[in-house]
């Protein structure tokens, strides 16, 4: 590794990747390719000699990039965006290039103590309670994934009862969220020993756009306490994934309070819309919650990935996470003064995510982020008035965020409109102009508009509705199924 | 986000790593900071405007680069090795840049089809047999972290028995391993449910330098059995945290077959070096085993993070670890011709870690692989001959790889050492000059010195040696307890 060869190389990949941007709309959005199609364009084996940079770059562009489905598109509008920024490759290149392993705090003590203080500096901008701060005697960490933060922390409710009840108990916990709430809690369940089966997902309805009711879980609860099972925990979500529902965090808080369960707060993508103080009333009753997750990697210009995760009690995630091997023994542990963040996730190795956070947030500063949450909000209620102006289209919820959920009008009232809007869907998608993806409400097949890419801009929202408006009418006047 | 700016601030973040790469000798290897030093620099609020790069760089030279334990310093012993490198550097930046998620196929072809194709180079490289590869039905996944992969690979083998046998025996299911077994293993049994005391650490001695013997593992098992319970998961390891041990594969995965358990192989240090022919028969008997990993981000060139886990029966991962939910149907997926990678792991997003380890590949060659290894190796070959030369130290085990484990022996042969030795080793770290992290074998307190890192030569060698020699000889004049 020579310096002067590490900057000409990393400034030709600098050229490739900002050259990537400028041509970023050229792209098909969402990727063209068949199954299997790289086999047939790189060898079997791994090249004894080495390859130019230019030959492997050249071979990204002509291989690569077409197999892409392109997150950074500014007609990316599917799942949830994915924010990059400038911001966040630079805190990218840091944690890259210092390549320190953070696992306790001697092994680099900057990067917990980043870390602590970039998660109170995050706490207080999404308007958390004290509790949640190390400052409050509560504390954050970076993971890489919701799911990895739903682990950690259903460890711990299930250790918390075990220790206290026996280990047999374990196959008579039963895990709580919607028929809405993300797949991961329900795949989380499973990893940690508490049978598929109880995994308990309440029904919403339209009635309440699909947010949990709280009568509804004390009811499920009731009902699996009768039948000698053990409510355990509750995943609440601010802004489901399919929906962008809401679930009721005071009502839940005091459920949760009433039956002795750990409330999770999942608010992977819709947290980052707290920063703005006209959302923070949607994290009323989080005060009740024992954990808060959010995803910096969605909504919040942090380049892949970086999870928030807060909780009230530390000491119930270290009970079930720590591990005290000779190996790492070290003065610093041993006092009890230092937080290692080995014992608050479940890996042992761990990126310097902080740094990058740490960047973010500097180098845009508070009003800013507020300002790009805002503008996206308002790009979807561009998107949303431009659908409810086309008397042929309706919405299906209520617009909270970013994500508008809408559907082609079946003209057939008897049909219910999942083929119908299945192949708008496909048709978009297919041109390869703009990529959306879809969600059941109730039985209802729904068009997902997420908006939010770092990219996106208002002639793009007008670009994909226009496009979409374009397969609609296709779809018509081909089909005579409306019109 | 403007690709001008883009460039030009990504270039100044270059010439600041280029710059710490060039002066990294001159910081304290293991940082002296003392717990909460950073608080007292850095404002208790994010900011609410914007700070300008130079100063936010400013701030990681002045704040954060004296409370880094600098991983990547030639003089850097500790733990194993980080290895960074300019090919894995521009690698994460591909990765950063691109930004993709490739949670399924749909969601990015390349990224996925990638994967398929390096973990397939890299079984081969290391001389996997075909039944590991994807050409031979089976198949690899790039996890962040070992644990990661232990959790799906033992979730995977609990699963496959309860199924059989029913959920309340998740109680009676025991893990095994050594005592030197990578603490992980433990945490990954008590993540997933199983109880903490059925973790079966089998004792390990100097008789078989502290490697499992497969008869030991044996007896354990029978004992389990006799007292109702059940044998699930044994780990093997290719060279131990502490002492760089070998587990002897052919006769543990006998043991494997004959009680059914599953056996998984940790390679996650010394599995690198079976690039190399010479080194490649460590892993004989591999064949008997159900899952193999190796952390390509210790010792090939690859920065954090990076764990390459290879199975023989992908269908075992995926029926404990697939979801299939409304939100992610795809055409692709439901004709299961394609991998959909979130099935193979904990999370559902991933980066784009395959491109990363492509590069690398490609731009070092298969050769130069090798000889990066054995030029490590011959490192460590020369500090111990400097160790064996001198006699008032000895070597505590054989070295295999580029891990030395050594100490000073004690004057008095009633005294164990550990005193001595520790003192000596704090001597060392706490004067920056080098880092170096200790093991126990047996009740014996051992100094490692781990060769590896990507700017050691042999200058380092011999200068971490008069190191040593130094603080000894200090140790002894001042304590007299030596000499």
């Amino acid at each position: 590794m020579d310096t002067q060869n590490f900057v000409h190389e990393s400034s030709k990949v600098l050229e490739f990747i900002a050259n990537y941007y400028k041509n970023i709309e050229k792209y098909p959005v969402r990727s063209q390719v068949e199954p299997g199609y790289l086999q047939k364009l790189v060898p079997d084996n791994a090249p004894d000699f080495p390859d130019p940079l230019e030959a492997i770059l050249e071979d990204v562009r002509s291989k690569i990039l077409p197999g892409l489905t392109h997150w950074q598109s500014p007609n990316f509008f599917a799942y949830f965006q994915s924010n990059a920024s400038t911001a966040g490759f630079l805190g990218e290149m840091l944690c890259a290039g210092l390549n320190v392993v953070g696992f306790n705090w001697i092994s680099s003590p900057a990067a917990t103590e980043l870390e602590t203080i970039v998660m109170d500096w995050m706490g207080k901008l999404v308007n958390l309670p004290e509790t949640f701060l190390f400052s409050g005697n509560g504390g954050g960490v970076m993971h890489g994934s919701t799911c990895e933060a739903m682990v950690c922390t259903l460890v711990a409710a299930r250790d918390r009862f075990l220790k206290e009840h026996g280990a047999d108990m374990i196959t008579k916990l039963v895990v709580y969220g919607s028929d809405q709430t993300h797949f991961s809690l329900q795949k989380t369940g499973k990893i940690v020993g508490i049978p598929p089966e109880n995994f308990h997902a309440v029904a919403t309805s339209s009635s309440t756009f699909f947010a949990l009711a709280p009568n509804d879980v004390r009811m499920a609860m009731e009902e699996d306490l009768a039948s000698g099972l053990v409510p355990l925990y509750l995943c609440a979500t601010i802004g489901t994934t399919g929906l962008g529902a809401v679930d009721p965090l005071e009502g839940l808080g005091q459920v949760a309070r009433d039956y002795g369960v750990w409330l999770h707060v999942d608010a992977a993508y819709a947290g980052s819309a707290c920063v703005c103080p006209e959302f923070q009333h949607y994290l009323n009753g989080v005060e009740l919650a024992d954990s808060i997750s959010l995803n910096l990697h969605k909504w919040l210009l942090t380049n892949m990935e970086c999870c928030c995760l807060w909780v009230k009690y530390p000491g119930a995630l270290v009970d079930s996470l720590s591990t005290s091997p000779e190996l790492l023994r070290n003065v610093a542990s041993e006092t009890k003064v230092v937080v290692d963040y080995k014992d608050w996730q479940i890996a042992l190795s761990r990126r310097f995510r902080a740094i990058k956070v740490w960047v973010m947030i500097r180098m845009y500063g508070v009003n800013n982020l507020m300002d790009h949450i805002r503008s996206d909000v308002q790009l979807a209620k561009q998107f949303e008035a431009l659908v409810k102006e086309d008397k042929r289209f309706e919405l299906v919820v209520p617009r909270k965020f970013a994500l508008v959920c809408f559907r082609l009008r079946p003209k057939n009232n008897e049909e219910d409109g999942s083929k119908l809007n299945r192949e708008l869907l496909e048709s978009v998608n297919s041109s390869g102009q703009a990529y959306m993806t879809h969600a059941m409400a109730g039985g209802t097949f729904v068009i997902r508009c997420a908006i939010g890419g770092t990219l996106t801009e208002e002639r793009h929202i007008h670009g994909v509705w226009k496009l979409i408006q374009g397969k609609a009418e296709l779809l018509q006047n081909c089909c005579n199924i409306i019109g």
